[in-house]
């Protein structure tokens, strides 16, 4: 059965139209009412202000602190790669400042990195050595989870952008690093139009991924499947993303869904949006716990009866 | 608002599975309930059994006929191309071939032909002149048109397979080929997943249809957008299916709702599968039907605020 | 046969890594070599210099100026769209601005302004109404168009991005559009990567502009099909390059070669990064102005011989 | 260094278009010259003849048998999936299909069975428990690989088709499988169009499957990345194919490169079509064979200069 009612955050920058500030956009984040978490880029959203401080705004909305999230590409000389940078000094700059993040994460009580290695990918045939490149990052990755293994390392996969090719643009690849990692502390964040568009059944992906490794972060929105479109949680695949409920459920996940989303490439207020994505997935979390533990639907996967199984799912979705 | 249940009609040959002939198939089709037309292809239908014969087979499982389809690569002299082939006696043996076909749907009483070209087109670069490729295409079509002008003609887009590239492979360049066939019984036929793969938003295409041609014909079903998966109508675009559905009926659509779907290849029961797209197809008819004429929706669009309007459709489709 | 050696420009903003003013960009261009025309972009290039300011700044470093080219998004008020905003006041304030950037234009001795339309799109379904979107839209280009019959207007279509529908998004519907404003100083450019991922083979595109409009543009680049990834032209597809020389040489378009690459994405070095793309474009502009006369090549594809067509142009361009 | 000129084999039912018989297709194969190796399908290709009569029809035409490849859908039990299939007595009958197979392979002195488990996935969310079908392929996989060691068991991927979703759609996904398998006569074989529509660049899969798997097969053939095309080798991505062959020279591949295309899907004649691929392989292999010991393009990799190792390589490929 799928626990209580999950928490809830959704993306700061998505509140900067509200007002270009950390403290404006939690403040944002504050008045959607139903969000009870937020998550921070390192070392961005900690440019004009301290842990403590921020502790302190997060506190004054009523949000606890789900995670950090490591930003490369703020700083210029990521650009050809952060773990995968061809120059030493560079990779190891990347290294010590995600250090930096982690330790910032721990002084704010936080348990979790989520690391999006955005400009680690090669855009050009020829242009890398990709045995070099994901040596690089399976070594960058172990030495950024010993730094604290008190703090979770969630890997975010991502096919490609801004990078033509992403090193770890799927579920599988990701799991063949992290097992080469091999550290407890490390695990993965599914983001749901990620997956899409790198041609994914999400459903399937969490399975590779509870059998595998840990799951520690889910990224709701929704897409078209041909890029990170950023919509609204459900407005496209409702079925695709109650059945990724049904799987995180039975993978015993616990933890925030995150809604990451982009009403500001929409021309869409925030408050509104996040409303909306807060209401859509309320409706489909329920639905999920119904049709986990649905013995009819059981009995029509065993012998993968898809017509039965549609019949049964699209009648508790929308009364079909 | 939009007017009775539609007539609904599935793919003759996803019953073959129930028995090879063409008889068997009608059977077949009879056996579902709540189908009430069926659509014919030409030549391959017709080669055991003349028109009147075929006539009767249908109404005994009480199907009007909605049209015939024409399959130009039963035949291996058409591997090429039927209106593109760089041989005009090939070319116009596709013609003449096609012309027998209207004459065929005309003796059944019948009153449309569905084009799909599907061999027209190309797979490598540097191997075909496309402006002879087009005019010969559109000399075809006129032909075609004008043998019986009581006839209409469809044309039945997608963007590839069997070829690489299609000469027409979306809305668009259709409405460019017709305008210049400038025949007035000539119009398009929607194919649901045709539209996903071709990255058409299919009620946006709706639109430029009904405003530049004629919308002959809606083929129904779904997929995952990255090829024609020929999946069950709604089983995964929902909202995008019903978006089409308000979009057809503006546009004055009182046609055959023909499934177009693969049971066959999935290994599903096609009885089975086609009630399953009728009960999903029913229910998002009636709410199509609903929405068309919401001052809220419309009002929301009139914005062009997509946070109002998913939550009134989501309140609609699923209780949102 | 192909003239000679074409005019080859870059984007300009490429060259921001050497900083970030106007005038540092254009010496950046200039220190290319082989650069001979610049296109800048309305109203951002503009932000710091007037016209006859950039004027001299161009021609102090050899360079002519191409074209300019309207960018909406600079200015927050058209997130929601351009021509395509579901406020009139909005939608005459981005008409507004096109007519002061062709003023701009012509102020500078220009002929043509291109259009990216790149907000106006749609992200949701039901999010708006398609039918009211392209009236304002071709509202909008013929206003735009009247306001200077000596400039002309190019549209420059783009699949998605920002926007996950662009209202624009293929040749064809751009076509379409074309038609109904219907005015002889508008036209279309060319972008390959665009084409790529609109799902066209470049060359029967450009077969399909020549026919129905006017070619005014040709954005050379390169990528993998599924996005605008911004490569050096020829770097991936080489022969589908060749085949939109060629295609480009038989429409009579000798207007400048643009590279729309982004070197900056990248963390190449734009200098480095626009040299080689003159490299492999002057190689294949030769190739080209071979393959256009050959007539084994016509022979080929008069019977649609995609072997014997594979076989001369790869011995053309790579010697197998 | 890359070794001698590779032995190439093409796909038998490419030649069914010079007769349908198995002698008739191997006798096609016999005249394009140059091929010198051939796969056999199981069981299709033994229906008519058994082992010994097989290898005489071969070595009459100078070929040796490259190994065999399973085809579970000729066989309609097998419609819903061979080792996923929901019924464990149609999975043992796949399974033991898949036995007899390696029987015959053994029987005619081959060394290895390719498996390319087409209709193991699914179309529809809520159709199978994943887990089940992961535990299921693996367990087959086992019993397959432990049938007889002295034959090698190689995976071939592919994204989807006929299936919407495989099982084993990716390089990673299968990695992850083999990994599980754990037996030393497994391995994978590419399939090059199949690598770019999985959004694959396919010398970083060809690195990926070296490090962790064995590479036991190579086939070329090319595409547009989003579906399985079938075309010509090099002819489109000239580039990306010779990174590969430098990737498999490197990982120490001395194996067949067997011709997966599709000239019959294009009306080609395939000896003729066979020859080409041959000819445009060649020079690429020459081509990888240089560039895999230049130093100055692992000199521009080392630092990942795209633009410099862009004209490196296109200067060998085709002079720029």
């Amino acid at each position: 059965m799928i626990p209580n009612r999950p928490r809830y955050a959704a993306r700061l920058n998505a509140f900067k139209v509200r007002g270009g500030s950390v403290a404006e956009m939690i403040l944002g984040v504050g008045q959607v009412g139903g969000l009870s978490a937020a998550d921070l880029n390192y070392p961005d959203h900690f440019a004009a202000h301290d842990p403590a401080t921020l502790t302190g705004l997060l506190s004054d909305q009523g949000l606890v602190l789900n995670g950090l999230a490591m930003r490369y590409y703020t700083e210029s000389g990521f650009k050809l790669g952060a773990f995968t940078h061809p120059d030493r000094a560079v990779r190891q700059a990347a290294i010590d400042l995600t250090k930096r993040g982690i330790d910032a994460c721990s002084a704010m009580g936080g348990s979790q990195m989520t690391l999006w290695m955005g400009q680690d990918g090669f855009d050009y045939s020829f242009q890398a050595d990709y045995g070099r490149m994901w040596d690089d990052t399976i070594a960058a990755m172990v030495e950024v989870a010993d730094h604290n293994p008190a703090i979770d390392i969630a890997v975010e996969y991502k096919p490609n952008e801004p990078r033509a090719h992403a090193l770890m643009p799927d579920m599988a690849t990701t799991l063949l690093a992290l097992e080469e990692v091999d550290r407890p502390n490390t695990g993965v964040t599914l983001d749901f139009a990620h997956m899409l568009y790198a041609g994914e059944m999400p459903a399937k992906a969490a399975m590779l991924a509870a059998r595998r490794s840990r799951i520690l972060g889910l990224h709701l929105n929704d897409g078209y499947g041909k890029r990170d479109d950023g919509l609204m949680a459900g407005s496209v695949h409702p079925v695709q993303t109650v059945e990724l409920l049904v799987a995180m459920a039975r993978a015993g996940y616990a933890g925030v869904i995150y809604f990451d989303t982009f009403p500001d490439l929409s021309g869409l207020d925030p408050v509104e949006e996040a409303r909306t994505n807060i209401r859509l997935t309320d409706r489909l979390v329920d639905l999920a716990a119904r049709l986990a533990d649905d013995p009819a639907l059981e009995a029509a996967q065993a012998r993968q009866d898809a017509a039965a199984a549609t019949r049964l799912v699209m009648a508790a979705l929308f009364g079909a």
